[in-house]
């Protein structure tokens, strides 16, 4: 059977493969966090023509049934189909979106002070040829050069020894060699005969709990090859970290989940080397940043003891791994750095978050948050860091939401309602023609703070059904529809809501309480720096509206974007910066915001829009008077 | 079907199942430096009743055949079979020859003023139990419990993070961690959960050209368990280094001589465990010393540009390897310690020789020979040192020589003939009652001379056939009958004579040139250190006799025996004694004796008995005059 696309493309399609199957085969990568068991709703295709036999319609609308919405993972051909794939389905790679993205990181990275120099160096040499009476060994005459150079401790792995004698011969005893800093050495990680010229690449990876963020980098001149995102696939196990800790030891499956994340990324960079015709060779490192239970998943690290009390991770502090031991495509014997972990609820995408704002070298007081599955925040100077977490859940990036989605193209992301007609006003992520197709983080915030200040939600975030033609009976519960489209409607529930608003609730009450442990207000933060997958946009005076963030002058925040895969680009880059970033682990404090009574008093007050409290967002209260 | 063996033990064996293949199965290891190939005749068994099926009878005797001999690896049962073992056949496990051994190899040890201190040590950690206020990651707690008892650099590889946390956790946070020194680091080879009081064994391991000897020693006690030696398989390659070389690089065989070699340790090793019920985690590391071809060939390394000029090895001192990565039938996590080489025809053997000597520490000027497959000289003090190297072929360890065998149980290892009555009287290595099955190196060279000084062979080694009734005509040429017994005659023929004349010439010029090279003579040597596989025991009179040692006075000669063994023994027990041995390999210099005309001069002169120049030997010609 054959599958041709609207784009023109002719895929071969047996009947006893799915449609998500062959797609995957031809190349074409769709979202599926469920891994494919028909589940999570995230690889709708349309079929125009051609009959399909579809085992599962769970998460399509009947609507979308009655439009030949199908899932591809349930989906097999009977003949010769006709379809179309939606653009919320692609796992996205981002193509011209990071010419813009990679000027910013690299003019972020020139801010820091650091020069380009690499996590994995590459020294060409070339080697005197050996006489009679100067016979020493290859392997020794590969130290001696080094040595001359001025490289004291070299670490060769044994196994680098098995051809070194056919690769210095091989191009004339001119040889690269591919090196990494560990423990005070110089550890060979490749050797290759010849000067090697061919593209460096280095890979930065954001493993959020919900979303995995690959970048690839150029690592000689520190361009943004391309971005792939796509759900973390272990969401088929669980929502937040603990239910997949539990999955993890209770079921036996640590492996599963090992292999869902991995598999995650390999097919992020599978879809990005193909676009851009990269070769797998070309890639020496990884740098990934997780919280400290993604980063044990990833490792195959037992996360067991991370939740039970005293809630202890196997490590902080990760040795150098190999792409070989954890199964990532890629050459066996490039190395992966982690990120270092500050606490079992503090991780690397935070360590990496202080280091992309700089805040550890700042001289006033500074806040981070990082608002993704878990909220985690920062306060401190170059002085002293404090840290803690709160579960916010995964609706900012758009699980757990019935229209929400990514902050990738096709997104909503910003959202305006005029107060008096009602009418609705919608951003989209993409070019001018695009069609929304789902709501991302940042467009949740502004519809909640604007169906707020328009009265069409009551303070506890209850739908006012006489409100707005726009509020309706949804499937299962009222809903507003802030889109409605020739596809499906795209609207906001009365759950959706509900959930927005603990998560936000959850962020205040983390940010009040731990200023309080620090003996801080609000009035004696200089600066609010916030991290998130929203997205290129996030409008700081609705996130204070909403009561997600302190009243302060809009001057003092700054919308960082996704500051974990920011942080792991600057660690690839620069040896400095690694370097930073342990420095930044080891200086960090945790505190455990869950044993502390006046972090569940702030949370249940910060469950109105936007907060018990009214006095404390004195300008929103001003607005909602008027 | 069944095997029924003479010792009662009663095997199965399928009809298509070699009997060499059933014997092993069954634990009962045979000698086959052949591979199974039917070429070498070292796996003979003797059939007693019984239909078999013989697909080889090369190598054997008619008498043998008529006797009912059999090679076991080309034979199959047509039924049940009655069979015995010769003793010559078996791969050896010393059993208590070893106890006296074993004291001499502790005295050693004592006499070098160091203590045990093995190679990889054992730490038993008790970690303080995590809490809330201390809750540091496992590894940290690990780190800091190290640091706390003066450790400092610590590298832990990643895969040992991977069960960390289950393992610390299991015997209630105490563990047992092996470790070994690397690069100015203590690196983890294992941890494993509570206090480990199972024993802990090393392997100590020469490879010779022709012979393979692996020790199994207690590394608390110092005590040698056992000894197992077998041929080295290599051998069905050919016979020297070069040849191997050329086999390895010409027919891309590399992997083939890798296995088979590794595969004769495990061999020798599973016999030695099996033998003593030792279980195989109960091996902590491997050290291996050979020439420099044999290490590479023993590590996976290229040894191509060893034999073309100038000859260079890809390694002079090898980066520490895993038992895992080499095949090695242990625990793949454990070290295996290559002896570092000195040049290409001057390796680990020698390096371990010289430390087993102490060579390197004397005031006086000293010589050590290793005489195996290469003979290998070293001439030095505690002020230098300079070695070489001439090619001997591998008589003296019993290949190529009709009736040869290493000097093991059945070994004839000196031989006398009453000058009138041409008596021949053999001692045998074993107990009293131990028949004769072969003879060894210090055999052949004891029978070589007293048939010189009988007249029973002329000052070029050929028989005269009439000087004695055991002087008889053999299957290809004239031999000498040493032994006649129930099973066959032992024999030297004309041809194994020739060998072994070509072999002490090799030697002597090698001791004469190198002399000169460095500017001394004979009477400048205050004593001669004389290696290799002859057993316990070699007649050094016997050996100036034949004109392959100088005629120095009787006390300036040790004979060592296997010094390649006993340096990996002392390395093994000592870390001193290792950082000694890699001292040895860097101060020692190498002169090519090959491109020197004096050596083939010297060589041709050698070809006699005991040498064209008499007046060199005084004592001999005092003795031919009689």
């Amino acid at each position: 059977m054959e599958l041709s696309l609207t784009s023109g493309k002719k895929i071969a399609c047996a009947a006893d493969t799915s449609i998500l199957e062959a797609l995957k085969k031809a190349g074409i990568y769709l979202t599926s966090s469920c891994g494919g068991k028909g589940t999570c709703g995230k690889c709708k295709v349309l079929v125009k023509s051609g009959n399909v036999i579809s085992k599962s319609r769970i998460k399509l609308s009947q609507d979308e049934i009655d439009k030949g919405y199908v899932l591809a993972c349930k989906t097999f051909p009977a003949e010769d189909v006709i379809m179309d794939i939606p653009k919320e389905s692609m796992l996205v790679v981002e193509g011209q979106v990071v010419t813009g993205k990679s000027k910013d990181l690299l003019a972020l990275l020139h801010s820091t002070g650091t020069a380009i120099d690499p996590l994995t160096g590459r020294i060409v040499l070339a080697l005197p040829l050996p006489t009679l009476d100067d016979n020493i060994s290859d392997l020794e005459r590969l130290r001696r050069e080094l040595m001359s150079k001025g490289m004291g401790c070299l670490r060769v792995p044994f196994r680098f020894t098995q051809d070194l004698a056919k690769i210095v011969r091989k191009e004339n005893w001119q040889v690269t060699l591919c090196t990494i800093h560990t423990e005070d050495c110089e550890e060979i990680i490749r050797i290759t005969p010849g000067h090697k010229k061919t593209p460096q690449y280095g890979v930065a990876v954001d493993i959020g709990t919900t979303t995995v963020v690959v970048f690839l980098i150029d690592l000689t001149t520190g361009h943004l090859a391309d971005v792939a995102s796509t759900y973390n696939s272990q969401i088929r196990f669980g929502d937040d970290v603990i239910t997949r800790i539990v999955h993890a030891t209770e079921h036996n499956k640590l492996k599963e989940l090992n292999h869902a994340v991995v598999s995650d990324i390999n097919t992020a960079l599978v879809a990005i080397r193909k676009a851009h015709h990269i070769d797998v060779e070309s890639i020496d490192c990884f740098v990934v940043a997780g919280n400290t239970t993604m980063t044990h998943l990833f490792l195959g690290l037992d996360p067991e003891a991370i939740r039970e009390e005293p809630y202890i991770p196997t490590a902080n502090t990760f040795p150098l791994a190999f792409a070989g031991e954890l199964g990532l495509k890629a050459n066996p014997n490039i190395p992966v750095y982690a990120f270092p972990c500050v606490a079992s609820y503090v991780g690397g995408d935070i360590v990496a978050g202080v280091l992309a704002t700089q805040l550890h070298k700042k001289q006033e007081l500074c806040i981070f948050i990082d608002i993704g599955t878990n909220g985690e925040i920062v306060i401190g100077n170059s002085e002293w860091l404090v840290s803690a977490a709160c579960s916010a859940g995964p609706c900012f990036e758009g699980s757990g939401i019935k229209c929400g989605m990514r902050a990738t193209e096709g997104a909503i992301e910003n959202v305006t309602i005029n107060r008096e007609t009602l009418d609705v006003e919608i951003k989209i992520i993409g070019d001018n023609d695009t069609k929304p197709i789902g709501i991302c983080g940042s467009g949740m915030i502004d519809a909640i703070a604007e169906m707020f200040l328009a009265r069409i939600i009551d303070p506890k975030g209850k739908l006012q059904k006489e409100a707005s033609s726009r509020v309706r009976e949804g499937e299962d519960s009222l809903e507003f529809v802030i889109y409605s489209g020739e596809g499906r409607d795209l609207v906001l529930t009365e759950p959706d809501i509900e959930n927005i608003i603990r998560a936000k609730a959850a962020i205040y009450a983390g940010f009040s309480t731990l200023l309080k442990e620090v003996g801080f207000t609000f009035n004696d933060i200089q600066k609010v720096y916030i991290a998130g997958g929203f997205g290129k946009f996030l409008d700081i005076e609705k996130a204070v509206m909403l009561g997600m963030l302190p009243e302060l002058a809009k001057e003092k925040f700054q919308y960082m974007g996704n500051t974990s895969v920011t942080g792991a680009y600057l660690c690839l880059l620069s040896r400095n910066l690694r370097s930073e970033a342990e420095e930044i682990a080891r200086r960090m404090t945790y505190v455990e915001l869950s044993v502390s009574s006046s972090f569940m008093n702030e949370y249940i007050s910060g469950l109105f829009i936007p907060h018990t409290n009214i006095d404390a967002f004195p300008g929103v209260k001003k607005l909602m008077e008027k």
